[in-house]
């Protein structure tokens, strides 16, 4: 969704994040280089992975200096291996030395989270499930990250508290009741909305089925109990939607899979990574 | 050096990252839960490590509701075991209910990159070395990461392009030398800073010896090499300080600190981490 | 949903539109009001309607000055008649008549909105249908005047282009069929969200269902062709919602309920309408 | 005054207005409509009046998508006739549609106003009388509509608190009377603003005239009573203006027209109107 | 004007002064001195003067910490003798630190335009005369400057281009003649808007005159040339105001008021001048 | 340093300058100079100096409208006598006239600041001495101003408090003695760092030295006694810097300087300054 047309909040982030790095003026740049000179910096993958964040590195780039030019070697979602050449980026060696650090922190970042991600969903071969992502992102990294697992293969839960209706046990709790929660809930939202209700036992989905839920989640369960809850809601009611969530890992993740739920929601797709190692190497260009 | 007094730029980038989880409303509390609720938060540690981001936990929840009232249980730098409490956050629910994920997802970063980092810490017990971050920080963190860091255990390099020059390969190409960028950069920048040399063999610790370097990184040297550059440069130059840098890991930076050097920095207490598990349970409590 | 808890968008749009009116300072009150001259405002209503947005005004005069005190008299969504009294505002002389514009300007247009609301809402008495809004709302005020559609007892149709997907006519052609752009869209985006399609004929809405449309729009249809359209709808897919749209006038509205349709939406609630006309007036209160 | 050049707060204003719709992420158009198509979308007007902002609309479409071509087919100020195409805009179909809500919702209500504004000009044929606006204007849109009501053919009435002084009932209170006010206000204001003082009766008229005023505010006064204030304005003090207030209305306003006034200011322009109806319609284009 | 009420526009200026300041944090302070460490600061004149900008201080402190408890011992306006106590402030070392730099800048540049402005008034004492300042203000001071001035015993001349027409050389020249120029913006402006012309000629004088300006501006006239023009407009049209502009210095100034103008207006007022020398002393407090 | 690439900040401050300055916009121009009338500005001194700022005017202009064309005719650092052009700047009058008055307001301001530098500088001829400025700069100009002072032939002291360490008596106190102050900073900061002691007695001065600070101000001293402070911290520690402050002019510079001082910091350089005068002349130019 994002990178098709208007672009604003994130060309508003690169700037906070330049402002970060630069405060008030690159002290060493300013001073060991001349005025006027150029170079072409390539950008190279130190391990192998699954690329994400070109175009945010070339946005990072163009708003540092739009004299820059950038030309991506790879596209994102590419698997690539040690050694390759992502992109280079040719043009005042000042402009390039103020955008390096941000760029490549955020091709890193989210070339890591694609990488993960793509494990996952090799993992799942063959189930038709689909692997998503939770609200557990980096603060002001969201949208960029939710774009980063979509690159490595998975899908998207709900982008924040504004786009869907996730009824957990303490506005159950609030509420009075699953019944009362979703009632409540159907009455205020708009028609556009879905509702989903987060349970832990039998007792709880049939609470969520009877109450209407949309989509009904299994936390925690074990695969047998996730198995019967499966079963039961589409049973009842085929087009309700099944997810499963916690603690799911590499390990855990096919067998939860097996039990034919809808959608698996993975918190570890963001909040705990390893970036991709990536660097920049600046080879001389002639005067301009 | 944060906590004491005026925070706000951090102030400001909570509200943006509120504003990314919120946008336009919470659809689910906002029509589940009863005005006027109110609850108790506990925020309790799931596995054991170094908490940091106590106080920062604290201003999410205060920036989304001066009348919640928080009682941190611990302090930044203590190591806890699974199931401590970490802290307790009371009033309306609403409120808890939305700070709640952005409070989290910090606190969970940074207690990663502090328990990370006193994991380097200790592995250099009984060494008078300093270890220290990078830039590769997550872009709009770099302040709140170089924070955990020293709660960690660690300390900082420069906060950024503009409070320290460190001269690179690169700068040194565009200036004609290590001589000329030294000199050059000497002259320009104000006299309370210091400047640093990058340096890959010996013959370049030589030249930034004799342009006048403050500090001299050794990047990526084999430890003999290493050895060798530390002694030549405590010989000549006393006051000049050596810092260590390229790949360090859990099992490499003991070796590379009995160099002699004074300073390692290593870029993966940022830029790759496991957040430490943490999660907030709500207790309901009788309406205010 | 607004106004339960954290409101920090609301807060940022007020400042703005205060910074639009007072500039670089009201030159009037300053030079002829004496400084700690004190005032009680009462807002009172000039011709009979629904009241909405009290809390916006309340907000109003909190964020111009902390230390006035504001006293609704009636609640939003309450029917008033000409000469109520809807709050009173006591304090500084000045920031009285620094807010006093703006609280107004939004007081009445907000009850406007919700009394024009309530009109519709009478007149579909007894028929379950629920009436909603668009995004044809006022730029900047789309919360606010959704708020006010809620508060005259209509429901609110998505809340901007993010949170729901609503396949109209181009889209068709962009992606070449009602099939192609259904299954495109649910692919990409999260399972917690629905696909709502426009239809123009019994042929579209044929496509629509057999496409997995969650919702179906039917635009400027008949009313027997739209009575025709709802019921193939609710005999081949019980659970698909489906809503009538264009041209809906107080005089049109119930019959085109009388269809069967889940939801109207109607254009003209946000924008097109008559302020509700309402002001303030100050007596004079001894000095604090 | 507007659009002759510098407009960076009316570009501030269209890129808040977007995020507002654009939130996250446009879900819809990301997802069924291919890269790289293009189209040419057509604006027409559904109903006759006079247009206003058709350099807002392009301005908006410019900031979406800089290579968005928009040609203009008529100019502010003119009356069209239902099914007139206003203006067309070519190039990415993503964009064309990022813009389009935002776009007409601005047309709409600008060229409603404009056309309200017309419909009083018509009226006061023949007589010199200047008619103009009042500060109930949309928050946010203060300049958009002062520039709508020029261009129906009015006058704007002070642009906010900040650029003339306006002595109204509750200044009068404060500062002990008419003749202290405009003294006070005459002492501190800069030379180059003129004193607006608000009269009821003939005794205030004698008391503003004496005191000094610039302008003198008859409000609410009935015809015959205004046309004896008018003259004795006239005979003692030429130079200084009178302005009508109060409860104009199209079947009001030549009668207080002929009492002699320079000036009427009609609240109603801008605070209760019909948007005209204009819509967008998309023609596909072939790819470029 | 100022500092009656709703001052949020200083409020962003002095947080955005502050993080020039401050940046990612006060080094020294964060480590030297302990957390809960108070202090009284004194802030006292180091050489004799007018004083302006006491409240100005007061808001920095306060927005660097509101528990800071800030104490006047002087009044805006009044002289002050070298060793003057102005002002005490009591609380967080630590935030008086952060605070002290920003707040003495301000007080020093607006107590140095006070005291010169006072220079100047006092050299006009028994002269009916205004003397006023311009536009040549320090960029994003304005507000504040114009106050020093006023605080001084000065009066302001226009705040900026928004609030009154000033037609000059080159506006006569775009408009074809002074006649034109005039009379095209009157048509355009607000009624309660005047039209100055800056004349360097008799017959400018009286094409100035004759074309209905409000108010005359003398530019650069030797004073037997002032004193006629100042004569023919005040025969012609006595509520005509004259303003003598250009190279107005302490040594020039009552002559050029002896001419019988209104008003003089001087850039020097604000675009040169000597900072009033203004200290803050920290005095220990025991620990709160 | 500044006007190597990335000006964002600058951008932004300019931005906000304008806005001051234009506000709701230019009622002179916008009515009086004909939409598509061009000129050429020409940009002149009226007294002789050094000229600082060309870049900012520059970058003024093209943020009013990017279609206007700037040539500069001397670079910053030059000496220009009176009536020399500086620049000529081409294009929208509008657009010119909107930008002049900033422009001029800055390149006034800061080629005042650059001239007295140089003043400064030349006193001090054939003494190897480094003059800097301080903290005492406009707020909201800080890097301009360190830009002229630089441009005058002067360096900079830190840019602000969070890029170097400068232990004053404050800190002393709170901390409890030189020592620990120094010792608690050296442990806190980065060791890219360098630590500033003020002292006032011989006996401070040994205190800082075998404390271990880096910079050693020398704070209103004596002569003789500065001499012999700067002999000792030579002899005991050469690679120590000294700096003299307090009190400095063009009368007492070269006493200061000859006693062996590193560096010589002068608040005057930025706290009370003459504007250089600058003016810009319209010429017509044909229309485009």
């Amino acid at each position: 969704m994002m990178f098709n047309g208007y672009n604003e909040e994130l060309v508003e982030s690169i700037r906070g994040w330049l402002r970060e790095d630069v405060g008030s003026g690159d002290v060493t740049t300013g001073v060991t280089v001349l005025h006027g000179h150029n170079s072409k910096g390539i950008i190279h993958a130190k391990e192998s992975g699954i690329i994400a964040g070109i175009p945010v590195a070339q946005l990072v780039f163009e708003i540092v200096d739009p004299l820059l030019v950038f030309a991506p070697k790879v596209t994102d979602g590419e698997r690539v291996e040690k050694g390759s050449i992502l992109a280079e980026v040719e043009g005042s060696t000042h402009s390039i030395l103020t955008g390096e650090r941000l760029a490549l922190n955020l091709l890193q970042r989210l070339s890591g989270i694609a990488t993960r991600t793509r494990s996952f969903v090799d993992v799942l071969e063959g189930i038709p499930v689909r692997l998503v992502d939770t609200r557990k992102t980096t603060p002001g990294h969201r949208m960029l990250e939710k774009y980063a697992v979509r690159t490595g293969g998975g899908a998207n839960h709900r982008f924040g508290l504004y786009d869907a209706v996730m009824i957990k046990d303490n506005h159950i709790k609030g509420a009075g009741g699953i019944r009362q929660a979703v009632s409540r809930a159907r009455a205020h939202i708009p028609h556009t909305m879905t509702i989903e209700v987060e349970t832990e036992s039998l007792e709880q989905v049939e609470e969520a089925l009877s109450a209407g839920a949309d989509i009904i989640m299994l936390d925690n369960m074990p695969p047998e109990l996730m198995k019967e809850a499966v079963r039961r809601i589409k049973t009842k009611a085929p087009h309700v939607k099944t997810e499963a969530s916690g603690n799911v890992s590499l390990a855990t993740v096919r067998e939860i899979a097996e039990s034919g739920v809808d959608v698996i929601s993975v918190g570890r797709l963001t909040y705990s990574f390893d970036s991709l190692d990536i660097s920049l190497d600046l080879g001389e260009k002639k005067e301009g």
